[in-house]
């Protein structure tokens, strides 16, 4: 049986420390490195972040979005880094944000979870506007692959709080119900542990606050450095359940490149403070 | 310059009627159509479906998790089924659902808008829970692709209301909010006309009711058939508006297949009954 996800990072984060590598290979960034923006130019992006993440980074994220926007061989491409890190024994976390209802959804846990999948990712984001309830295929596929899923729940950008702090029928938040529904899912899939369904929670002011500690939960906590947030900033946030964090860095780390032992000596540096204030 | 959506959707609308065909290849209708659940039965479903549509439907809506579920090869597949579809005249509505921020939205515009993008759609729809203000990449690449975007708004699924129903900080609840800034956005980009930002509305009981017509937008109402709604109950939920409705059906029109002439007449069909309720 696979060892559940959050017994998986628990691991990473004690050889490497928390940081999530993110590898998002927008097209600045590949010109940047001297690459060509094509299918060609990801999978040199693709070796260079394997080589980079090798012995300093546990856990890679890599944003869909950049693999997508060069169609079928862009998702080649993606497939490649998956698993080429997988076979590294480097997490995968894939940023999808998917989200439908029913069969849609039973489509795509089959496109990034479990032995089986094409993409055959450790955890994957998904978005809940559709509703979380709807999303059976997801947490149950999750759960059953021994992945991980991150719901999207309080991001760090402004323009999300006009629905995420909007008022649910019983007087709580949007992000409070979606937090109460992740924790009630890992007390049934994971009773008494840390459950296989995280939340993407932004580091920042917590106002109002979230019980973070109560959903036995891990949480995704991107765009550390880059947009705006420092380690000081999650070490506050997550101060609760300091453990339980993985802060994803990819602009910060990645503007060392094209050099991979450069982006690996950031990473390592990023991973040590965290470790000290996490 | 393209024509936009609305005016290319009005052509097919009156040439044909509203209806968008969905194209829907999950595991249970390919076996059922005994094609095999791959790339190469991606195929050939794509063949039967084109065949399908010609001459009956103005308006396909392939969705994306049933060729994502079969990584690379089946995203060739969707990349052939929209270039067969455009080829023949055919609108295609990509059901991609997706959502992010800043620069990850800019790259899914690329991916999915406009005539460089590799999977380049007439329309997408997309999923606002991080924000609408926060998708200018897909607002306005929509608005210069003279392509169409549907926000998901307002679901059918009861799940869905936990959000979609909250109470945002002006008093309004979310899908109101969302509809609002829909009608903003299409003042802006299309002053007096229908706008290039639609909403993805569900026929069914409209409590409280939406301000459908104020919007200037186009409506994807999905589920037709199958997923309980009637073409009486679309009549009503869009009563205000009938002609700025996108009715989708699937499953009720793929169970007359493979055969793709009996397709061909259950959405001849379907097309003349919403001609006489829109």
């Amino acid at each position: 049986m696979t060892e559940s996800f959050p017994a998986r990072f628990a691991r990473a984060r004690a050889r490497y420390g928390p940081l999530v590598l993110g590898a998002d290979p927008h097209g600045p960034l590949l010109r940047r490195w001297q690459l060509t923006d094509d299918a060609e130019g990801l999978q040199r992006f693709t070796d260079i972040i394997l080589k980079a993440a090798d012995g300093a980074a546990g856990v890679i994220k890599p944003q869909s979005a950049f693999f997508e926007r060069h169609g079928w061989q862009g998702i080649r491409a993606l497939a490649r880094l998956i698993d080429g890190a997988r076979d590294m024994g480097i997490l995968v976390i894939l940023d999808v944000k998917r989200g439908d209802v029913g069969s849609t959804n039973e489509a795509y846990a089959q496109a990034y979870l479990g032995p089986k999948a094409p993409l055959a990712a450790d955890a994957i984001t998904v978005s809940p506007y559709l509703g979380l309830a709807a999303m059976d295929a997801f947490t149950d596929g999750a759960h059953d692959a021994g992945a991980g899923l991150f719901v999207v729940t309080r991001s760090s950008n402004p323009e999300g709080r006009l629905i995420q702090s909007a008022i649910t029928n019983d007087g709580g938040s949007v992000e409070h119900r979606i937090l109460a529904e992740i924790g009630e899912l890992n007390a049934r899939l994971a009773p008494g542990g840390i459950g296989p369904i995280g939340a993407v929670v932004g580091a920042g002011e917590m106002d109002p606050p979230l019980d973070l500690a109560g959903a036995n939960a891990l949480y995704l906590a991107p765009g550390i450095g880059a947009q705006g947030a420092t380690p000081e900033d999650l070490a506050r946030t997550f101060a609760a359940c300091p453990d339980r964090v993985l802060p994803s860095a990819s602009r910060s780390l990645l503007a060392a490149g094209p050099d991979p032992a450069a982006i690996r000596d950031a990473a390592t540096s990023l991973n040590e403070e965290f470790r000290r204030l996490l």
